[in-house]
């Protein structure tokens, strides 16, 4: 194991990072930023905070939605609307690495944080934003939503069989890719800052990221002027791969070359196969697709899933179960991995979230924070700033923080 | 437009990245190195070198789908069985940042650079590897391919119709997914590294990538016990959410709160509908879904995608068209937003790639080398090294290089 989650460091360990976001996508950047070490400060509006806090399933009051986005971070409650507040915010840039944000595109500008005074006051300072369709063209001002982004970069499109509609992934999956671009092009930022101390502006849009997702089926379109058709779980070139059905659910088997198909068949004893005329080669297997799958289907019924994975696994052929969520958390592998973290939060009792993908041998991500309560730390970053506690109270009474 | 692609920087400048991964998730993450300004030497096998160079769509004689995966790179040839090319890899490490590598774990160590040797030689090193499962662990030597990851992941699993089958994402997800955690991994790292001194091992894996992105369907599961069940296009807790039949093709629309569906029913002269006990609000409305969807349908199976995409964007209600391939690249914000790039391949042609999803303002991505032939860049890179021009000749006829 390479993660410890007592390290009390991490590859970011020093950079400050002032975040504006809610929701999704920018919680979950900032969230992998203080995962490996940057001190986060979550601003939130005074009253309800980010609206993910009502969302969800609640237990003991707290949302575990607004959890699985929101641990390593410190709560800060500012009304950016106040003029008093905006003063509080400058005053944390000063002495902030980061900026991050994923209002619409021109609401900093209106704030009276347009790019231009952002560079000219801050010029140290690294600026990450996240927004639906980019902050230049003519859906700039649209507002983003995942399953508009995943119908409009092309990816939906691709999903799903043939015969039937395209198919949206339902992990909210253009708004997770757009924070791990978002992750890396503010660490790149930084690495330059380290050897120049300038600053940058760091920008995605959850069209792009989902676009420049589409890989090969890009190329592929590129190449022939064909859009690729949806293939549903077939492989779009090779045969046999795909999902078989056992006798008590799917099991999924991808052999990738000649060879893998040759121990597929091997651990099936079904290697006369190949001599069959109507299956001598992949292009042959491919015509011949639903002829094959019945021979296939018909021998893979006869045992279970964990059999065959058991006997696949043994041939070195790639196969695996479709596991459910449950089936994912309580596997072996996952869990040797980590990829479930609990997270002690006092009074609202143990949560679990997900783990940490990225593992890092001399400066591990770790748990550095629970998920802070709305403003739990006000009073403390802002004592840390310098503001009296006179100075404190008169923004309380004035409803700023 | 944030980007240039005449700039000659990037944030990742002056980083060197000798790159021995192959296939997709190894090079698509050293392409966003390059992109981003790292110069990337792509260590290849003599002969037929990176295996996608003979895959998929050839133009040209020159594969697209390799192209899409390696431009701003250069490209040296090496046998890295051979001691003699065991000595050349150790010298380009003493003068680089990063090294990246997909091989199976422990092929690397049986190569004579086990993570021990790494350290205590190259201890400013930092190395990035992606492999299937994790480098600890019961599956930790399966082989990586994407169709078990999304399988093993949960993620097929929440995908597609709930009378169907679990329906994988047709992009190789989890391998694009793992290159952006380990771009993000490696820059972090370099942070670091500008601070300390000090290499790092980072390390990510297909599967634990996408159970990170699981997001709010892990905290559901977490929540509950309950495992969340596949919705299709249907969002699982809002209606009317979804994609809808207009008179020529689909069209998505995503009103996330009540104001939305105000917005949306408005903009179909049906509000009506809200005063009808079945819909009075959101639950009742999920209650009696088949039935609304029946009346939304027909209402919209009036007029056109077209038609209705221009009406509610007049409206505020999210939307869009579901794209293919072909209407993403033509879409006028996607072509502002420059996310097709042509490479010039001299006599290979142009070659289109898809774009770069983060914009930087300073020191933005750019096209700095095109694809690289196999072994273009072999006598530079070793000359540059001090192998005198005897030395290179020796390597070249015992087919070291």
């Amino acid at each position: 194991m390479l993660d410890s989650a007592t390290s009390s460091s991490g590859s970011l360990q020093g950079i400050r990072v002032i975040d504006l976001t809610r929701v999704i996508s920018g919680p979950f950047c900032t969230q992998i930023l203080g995962d490996h070490g940057a001190e986060v400060i979550k601003v939130e509006p005074p009253g309800r905070g980010d609206i993910v806090r009502s969302q969800g399933n609640m237990v003991n009051g707290f949302s575990w939605y607004f959890a699985q986005f929101n641990r390593n971070k410190r709560s800060l409650t500012l009304d950016l609307r106040q003029e008093e507040g905006k003063a509080v915010l400058s005053r944390l840039l000063e002495d902030a690495d980061v900026l991050v944000e994923n209002f619409r595109p021109g609401v900093m500008a209106r704030m009276g944080f347009s790019d231009e005074v952002l560079r000219e006051r801050f010029p140290h300072l690294v600026v990450g934003r996240i927004n639906g369709f980019g902050s230049s063209g003519p859906y700039r001002d649209r507002p983003a939503y995942d399953f508009i982004a995943q119908a409009m970069s092309g990816f939906m499109g691709v999903n799903g069989h043939e015969s039937g509609e395209p198919m949206r992934a339902a992990p909210p999956i253009s708004d997770m890719v757009a924070s791990q671009n978002l992750a890396f092009g503010i660490s790149a930022a930084l690495v330059r800052r380290e050897r120049t101390g300038q600053g940058d502006i760091v920008e995605t849009a959850l069209t792009n990221g989902l676009i420049s997702m589409m890989g090969y089926l890009a190329a592929e379109y590129f190449a022939t002027g064909e859009v690729p058709k949806r293939t549903g779980n077939d492989h779009p070139m090779l045969y046999p791969y795909g999902l078989f059905q056992a006798s008590d659910g799917e099991v999924a088997i991808a052999p990738s070359n000649d060879t893998m198909v040759e121990r597929f068949l091997g651990a099936l004893d079904m290697l006369e196969l190949l001599e069959d005329e109507r299956f001598l080669d992949n292009r042959r297997r491919m015509d011949n697709r639903e002829a094959l799958r019945e021979i296939l289907d018909r021998e893979i019924a006869r045992r279970s899933v964990a059999e065959w994975i058991e006997h696949f696994n043994e041939a070195g052929v790639p196969c695996g179960r479709v596991y459910d969520l449950h089936e994912t958390f309580e596997d072996p592998q996952v869990r040797e991995q980590q990829m479930a973290l609990e997270l002690d939060q006092g009074e609202r009792g143990k949560v679990p979230t997900t783990g940490f993908p990225v593992k890092m041998s001399e400066a591990p991500a770790a748990i550095h924070h629970p998920v802070p309560e709305l403003g739990e730390h006000t009073e403390e970053i802002l004592a840390a700033l310098g503001l009296a506690a006179a100075e404190r109270g008169a923004l309380r009474d004035k409803g700023v923080i």
